[in-house]
Order: C-alpha cells, then structure tokens, then sequence
C-alpha cells in the first residue's frame, strides 16, 4: 500500500519544538526512521502553532530533504503553506489536500498539474462533512470530474472520506467500507482512496489494535493509502499482511521481510 | 463471534497421549482453559490415531463435560464416531461436520433434527472440493434447501466452504471473502459462515499473523464462527475488535475485557 508517515506534524511536541528553534536534526532523525520503516511519503504539517507557516513549511521541507530522498506530502488546510512547501520541493510530491468545492478543485487541480503533484481531496465541501454514503459518492465523483478536465493522471488523485473516531461515532467504520467500494466504481481506472488512520482510534485506549483491525478491513474493502504511524510495526505487518492474502504480495515464509526491502 | 476451540485434538501430542492413558487431568484443564478464554463451543476431535475412535470420542466428551459446561462440537468425518459422542453429550451441542451430497445431508439433517444439534456442513461432495466461487454457492444452497426441507432452523446451520492453506494456494482468502459475501445472500435468514481457521496458516512461520488479519478480513465479509485457537490473545483481541469496528459490540474504553465477561 501506500503509506503517508504522520510524524513531522507540529502537534507532536518534539517538532513542535524544533520548528520553534529551528533544530534539524529531530527531522532528519524522524524522516530517515520513517523512510527506513517503509513510508511512501513523509507527510509534512506543520501544525497550527508556527507563527509564520509559510516559513515553517519551507524549512521542515528543507529539513526533511538534507536527510532523505523520499517524495514528501505537503498537508495543510492553507492554500499559501502549500504553495510554500511546493517552492522548495525537490522529488515527487503530493498535495493533502483540497476540499471538494467545484473553484477549490479548480485551483488545486492546476496547481498539481503545474507540480505534477498527486493530490488528496476531502468529500468534503463548503457545507461540511456529508453524514451520508451518497453524498460523499457524489462530492467523490465530482472531483474525478475535475482531474479528468484538468487532464490529471487519475492515478495521481486520492479521495480522502474523512474518518471520525469511534468514540464520535461508532457507525463510522463499517459506513466508511461501503463507501470504499463504492468509490472504487466512480470511475475506470478508479482513484486511490486514503483516511487519516490515527483519527480512527482518537480518544481510546486501544490505538493500534483499532488502528491495525481497520486498516485490514479497509484494504480488503479497496483502501490503498493511509496517513498513518509507519513506526507502529504490528501496524505495518497488517498492512503487509493483508496485502500478502489479497494476492497483492507474494507469499514467501519471509514476505514481511521481503516487503520492506 | 461464534468460536469452536481447536485444542482437545487427537493431533496435538498431549491429547493423543491423554487418550491413550486415558487421563482426563489434560482435557480438565484444556476445557477449563479454552471456556475462560470465551470458546462458545468447545471442539472435540479424537484424531486418527485412537484405536476405538467411537469409545475415544466418548472418554473424550465425558471428561470435558466433568470440567465444564460449555457447549460441544463433536469433530468427526465418521458418523459412527459423531454418533458415539452424541450418545453421552449432556449440553447444547454441534455436528461438525457433513459434507454436502444430498444423501449425506439427508443423514445427518436428520441426526442434528433428532438431537437439536447444531450442524457444520462442508461446501465439498463425492467429487471433491470445487475449485471456483460458482460450484461451491451451488452446493451451500444444496445445504439450505435440505435444511428448510429437514424443517431444521437455518440459525443451527453452519456452512463451511473449507479454507486452504497460503503455501497451497495464495488465491485462496481473496476468493474465501467473495464465497462468504455470496452465502450471506442464499437464504433469509442466511446460514452462519465458518471456517477452519489454523488451515490458513498451516506451513507458515507467521501463524497468529495470518490468522487474526484473515479473521478480520472475514468477519468483515460476513463470516461469524470460526474453528480456531481461542488461547491465542492477540486473536481473540482481533476477533473482538473486528466486531466494535462493525458495530455489533459497544465501544467503551474496555471494551476488550468486557466481551470476555
């Protein structure tokens, strides 16, 4: 699967802490065991406290690319921290993420197609998170709409549902795997689907039970991406594991070895 | 989830042992074990190697039963030795298993009829076990359809479509999900779904791996009962949680511990 590290986030109070003094080397420590642990990207946020974000972006992008070559995901709600990001990117690189409003895609459909940047879209839109499965399939498809006419590579679109945490609402899982399949027939080749896994477990005490048990059901269900703790090892051993007997992985009596090479 | 304990089994070495002296000191204690572990049924095998497997069966039914309660699956391909088991069973029981020949079902509707047992039956028949989705939902609705014409209640059918091993065939689990997904729509109410789940993992060195990430993949598709190693925590928790993440048990902070009260 494809695996957003959620690390370099300024709510975790290490980076926060080496934003604020402008001290590398607890990003380079944290990029280069991320990638090690097998991260596609190294997601990049950071975090509601820097008070120049902007600026803040483009040093953990700096920061994160003197220790590592691993393509980056610049994660901000702020169209200007995203841009500031893209100005000092070096290697592949994805956007996370736009909302689903028609002129909000717009502009970040340009904007990926300017960078050749993949990018993840919330079924989400000016009107707030839709509580049922047909109004995320809609805003879903509106926005595979919009990639085919900006003429960006489906492959490079990942439609991200929004996960609640249980403790909001337990209904949430099992409604999040039907919308799963039913984002995989959008549209041939369909788009990646991706959550924020960690939202998942929010509040409770079991996080990488939680974790790990949705995560193999929403890859059996067509999930493909997740922002997600690579550094959780039974975490990453489902993933391996359910893509292992979904075929999607050889077999071998060493295939959670193999897959990390 | 409706779980059948694997362990008092011919084919572990303490139990064949067990049977040979006939101690039932090992049984007491695997009943014990396996009941306070959360098995709904405890599964009762005597393996190949008895020499009178009809008298082994019933040593091996009375000494559960002087431990405890929990319910018995009397595990046999020979209906001489089910039959046997049946004889001395005092609790709530279950047949496991018949195989799906109209004749075959015939008998042991019958026997499950007569006795208010509980039946597994297997997706296979004289010609074997079929090797795609179409024959084996034919032969589960061959099952269903003995079962309405027996006048035995579809919740004491338990339908197997017999699960092999990864090193056999890495197609298998993917193919196994879609099986379940299509029992669930042969009748209404539909029939349980079960498996032998340590088959999956036979011949691997990530068993407990392998097992709970199917387990939750299954469960998700539909499956409810599994033949499986209760005393396998990390299992048990899947199992569990698999069940919170659908809905089907209350998330509270203990909601682990609860499901085993």
């Amino acid at each position: 699967m494809i695996t957003l590290a959620e690390r370099i986030n300024g709510q975790f109070l290490d980076v926060k802490k080496a934003i604020k003094e402008r001290d590398p080397s607890v990003i380079h420590e944290l990029a280069k065991k991320q990638t090690e642990a097998g991260a596609t990207y190294l997601d990049i946020n950071v975090g509601t406290a820097a008070a120049d974000q902007e600026d803040a972006m483009k040093w953990l992008v700096e920061s994160t690319q003197e220790a590592v070559n691993t393509p980056i995901a610049i994660d901000s709600q702020k169209l200007s921290v995203i841009k500031a990001g893209l100005e000092v990117i070096k290697n592949d690189v994805m956007i996370n993420s736009a909302q689903g409003d028609p002129e909000v895609l717009d502009t970040y459909m340009q904007l990926a197609k300017e960078h050749n940047a993949a990018l993840i879209c919330l079924t989400m839109n000016k009107e707030g998170i839709p509580q049922n499965v047909d109004t995320r399939i809609e805003i879903a498809a509106e926005i595979a709409g919009k990639a085919l006419e900006h003429d960006v590579d489906m492959d490079k679109i990942f439609i991200d549902p929004i996960l609640f945490s249980i403790p909001v609402d337990q209904k949430q899982p099992a409604y999040m795997l039907e919308v799963f399949s039913q984002i995989k027939l959008i549209s041939d080749p369909s788009p990646h689907i991706t959550v924020g896994l960690s939202n998942l477990a929010q509040g409770t005490q079991e996080k990488s039970l939680i974790c790990r048990t949705f995560l193999t059901m929403a890859i059996a269900a067509g999930m493909d991406t997740a922002l997600m703790d690579v550094l959780d090892t039974e975490l990453m051993d489902a993933a391996i594991c359910s893509e292992m007997l979904l075929n999607k992985q050889i077999y071998s009596d060493s295939f959670l070895k193999a897959a990390r090479v």
